[in-house]
């Protein structure tokens, strides 16, 4: 029988509690869906039709490996002009997932430690350990602040990289100045690689974005065009830091994803240009609706970016707390242990029209009376 | 500075022989272009529009991580009818590479060793090693032939795949039915992963493709749209084989490639109902324009599939034959080695128009004879 191949480093990958809520959501027949990592936007009309002339054009054999020129020298120039390094350097991959790939693939060896705020991103430590690194974990409760003493505590000879994410899925954190240039100073004083991941970077609502590029030039950022313009399905990322580093990764993405999907690197490009700025307000408005709905009965951190609120659950853990609002309310949230050592809060995705958001808050308000 | 962070496991990729190819051949004006992995037809009219309506439909999100059921069933459905195995399951990867490297991540562990025939195509020896695989090559040479004999004798305990292609990049061979079972029940009485790429299926002229899963219903088969269809730049490949593999090969897929394109599903669906006799018959013949063409002046053994012909070199190594070819002919081709551990041949693709095959033919004679 074929069990006994399976490769040990399938253990490293756990879905079944995110699986589970996808299960139980499956059989409703009209969910409160607010569990969901995607914009409710679609792709802008000129975007779409620029994957359209690109399709009709016969764009349709392989891409370049590093990404189309049409691309990637219109990113290059922006991040050129954003960040002023002699040394940054841009390549396409497939998604910002895609990037993140191949950054650990490029730098992680085994027995390396990667260091990882908790709450996390699902891949962030599934990947680490995938490339056989070791992830030291950082809590960031109650507020998810980082904190730069307990980070400058965590990193020994052994750290090969800090996992930084701002604004945050799952939390919707956003980063201060103060945070980002502590974070930045710190991975360059003990010349560890910085990875920071931006995919959010267009929903801030609370001030502008910085990247902790903007302190540190050896940054390794991880971004793409999957939340801001809408296309999460058309798998355009990109990653742009030193070049010795996008060099490398370029070369493992000839051997593993080939190339981003080519037609849509055009459309990308086009995207470049189409200001999202209108989807961004309406995103901070549902965060508003999300911030006002809950005041009275969660205890909530605000979230200053992404399109997640983290509350902590008022009873039981994350879990129990999940499992009823599905069977009761029909209401599709994930527990927090899905992102997190701990099991105490659930993430919400407001990223849905107001009436799934407004149904939400009601049934969430219930749920806390119980 | 960040080059002393690269992990070790980017070593294992060299593509410094194939890369010094294009690096020359970027500097020709009008290249006779012999050296292209894809096809030179476009995607067919109908899969365009079933793309582009995808698109305008807003398919943009996220698909499944397992593939969207328009192609995933239609693919099952097929793929039962012409195997009648029960747990054979089939997923949508990015692409065959995408399916390839979840089959090695999913099945190699660190020390494992796999069988892998010379010549091979570049990502195998690569992806084993970059999972921590110990690569073990069966020489094929001059015939491109599976010798039975010399496989049994190199299966050990910690043989855990065998990587068979057919038809073969980059030596066009298509095994024939007795060499097909003959491994197929081999891999079978001894345990081992029958891993068959058959991306160049389409492409069989001197009989029907034959697959190793007719007689080892164990073999995990990766396949996909690029070659079939032209649509190398779309990234819809598909893997199917024993359920608990392509379960964990699923899982894998969520933490890296997340999914393939989601209108490109859609277009492959439609790709399904295309009949491609047409341009299969149209390489058949370029086979045999670049076999009577090299008939004098080449030791070359038919290829039977794929686009690709393997010549030996008529003087020096693979390397000096091909300078010398883009030097004194603009004639793009590769040397053997970047798919051998021997220098001694080059591969031509005949993926393209019959112009070019013809000056490409009529160079080879002059090269032949210097």
């Amino acid at each position: 029988m074929s069990v006994h191949w399976i490769a040990d480093r399938t253990k490293c990958f756990d879905s079944s509690g995110i699986r589970k809520v996808f299960d139980l959501g499956a059989k409703l027949k009209n969910p409160i869906n607010l569990s969901i990592g995607q914009p409710d936007f679609d792709v802008p009309e000129l975007v779409r039709q620029a994957a359209i002339d690109a399709i009709q054009d016969g764009k349709n054999g392989y891409a370049l490996t590093q990404g189309m020129p049409v691309l990637r020298d219109k990113l290059q120039g922006r991040i050129d002009q954003e960040f002023r390094h002699g040394d940054r350097q841009v390549f396409v991959a497939s998604g910002t997932s895609g990037a993140l790939v191949l950054a650990m693939m490029a730098l992680v060896n085994p027995g390396d430690e990667v260091i990882v705020f908790d709450p996390f991103f699902v891949m962030y430590n599934s990947l680490a350990a995938i490339v056989g690194g070791k992830v030291v974990y950082i809590d960031t409760y109650p507020d998810f602040r980082i904190d730069l003493d307990r980070v400058a505590s965590a990193i020994t000879p052994r750290t090969k990289m800090i996992l930084f994410n701002s604004p945050a899925n799952p939390t919707g954190a956003a980063a201060g100045p103060e945070e980002v240039e502590g974070i930045a100073r710190l991975a360059e004083e003990r010349n560890v690689v910085l990875v920071s991941d931006e995919i959010y970077r267009g929903f801030s609502y609370d001030g502008p974005f910085v990247s902790p590029a903007k302190y540190n030039p050896e940054t390794l950022v991880i971004d793409g065009f999957s939340k801001s313009s809408g296309m999460p399905g058309w798998r355009v990322g990109f990653a742009h830091g030193p070049r010795a580093i996008i060099q490398e990764m370029v070369k493992l993405q000839q051997y593993t994803f080939v190339c981003a999907p080519h037609p849509f690197q055009w459309a990308a490009a086009a995207a470049m240009d189409i200001d999202m700025t209108p989807q961004f307000e309406t995103y901070r408005r549902k965060r508003d609706m999300i911030v006002e709905g809950l005041a009275n009965d969660y205890e909530l951190v605000t979230p200053g970016g992404a399109f997640y609120a983290f509350p902590k659950v008022p009873w039981g853990t994350g879990t129990e707390f999940v499992t009823k609002a599905i069977e009761e309310h029909q209401l599709l949230i994930i527990p927090g242990n899905v992102f997190s050592r701990r099991d105490t809060h659930f993430r919400i995705s407001y990223a849905a029209p107001d009436a799934v958001i407004e149904r939400g808050i009601e049934a969430l308000k219930k749920l806390a009376k119980r």
